[in-house]
């Protein structure tokens, strides 16, 4: 079992108003950490791709400008068609926020599709077995 | 009870090259509605505003460049210092998106404080007993 | 000559730690006012649609949180191919962002073409003989 | 005379339904590459930091989900409370976006006021006699 791991950086556009970084940005953190997982592996979705059908997001703590946040992904469920990651962004060890993601695989025709054997070995790597 | 009700249009930025709205952009359309409830009341955050905390989220449908969409908001419970929002995405009246979003109120000093009364009065408006 | 105008009100996304509106929001409400031009039409870029070329732009002031913008939209050129949209952003009568953007016409097969009769008689409407 | 080179790969956030990356995404990720200059130094702009006061910027070619971009950064002009930087996003060797943007100091009081020695320094390190 190995996790993903990705840096981010806070630049201005990731922050708000209220000084911290806009809630929404840490998904956007996380479907970066997961696109660069396939990325890597010359695999652009340029056949099939996945699309969110669920989260469940818990905000621990708060970042701001400049801060390097690290986003660890592990996947605890493969099915036929979806995969279920966890994802955790943390700030100098602390983990501010956590979520659990459920894809669904797309394929070319834009219906649901079993998951690409290439794909399938890939996320296998990150499989966790135990707890979230 | 009532329901809080704000239009939004999809244009190009919240798209993506899935042809379709990016998963996030759900989550910042159903903020905004959030946020324009209190701002036509004359209340901009400027004393003290709100924090998510945790988003449980179902994508049930899709959108695409456009579209109208309707954000339907009311809210489950009130704390002394938290909300829960349940939020809805329609699209030509089939939901498309629903979230539960539970906010926690920060104060001028920066830190978990009572929700004013006046936000309270307002909230209230939209409080709704029963189910998701 | 008419004018076309859009207003947008100022939501946490568009904002950031300086407490203003980010730099490039300006220039995505502005996209978004030329867009709501032609889905007012019934027009959705479903058959071709159009690329910036280029952009000139002036911060001449600033906006926070719950600020209500004035997109004012005119058209200074329209050439076989291209439009030179003239916008301008203004808040409580000020103007403090003015932008030129040149955008080219890609036909359906993905390159430069002629902008349809239906485009040019809609984009005429807001053709501006004068100053910038 | 340095270029500051940073590379951003495309996700998914910043493409749009035209299957391209939207025309503002490469303005956030020239000001992503400015920021970052600073950043490396542990400047992160709590007691002053830059607006940007005007752009141009001239669209040449196109980039889409996956892409690797490299943003070259120069500095053409220093003055008292200005910095004119020249940017340039390549792909695979193909200039494919520059970008003049003047940007403004302000200081801690929220006023324009003088760059500070220690950004001055810093900046004469890009600053590039001749041509854009």
């Amino acid at each position: 079992m190995e996790k993903w791991i990705v840096n981010k950086r806070v630049y201005y556009d990731a922050t708000d108003a209220g000084g911290i970084v806009y809630h929404t940005e840490y998904l956007k953190f996380c479907e970066q950490a997961r696109s660069e997982l396939f990325f890597q592996q010359g695999i652009f979705f340029e056949d099939g791709g996945y699309v969110i059908k669920r989260v469940e997001a818990d905000y621990l703590g708060s970042a701001k400008l400049g801060d390097i946040l690290e986003i660890e992904t592990t996947i605890s469920k493969i099915g036929n068609s979806f995969v279920e990651f966890n994802q955790k962004v943390m700030k100098e060890g602390d983990k501010i926020f956590q979520m659990k993601a459920v894809a669904v695989y797309i394929d070319e025709s834009g219906k649901i599709g079993r998951i690409p054997p290439r794909h399938r070995v890939l996320l296998n790597l990150y499989l966790q077995k135990g707890e979230f």
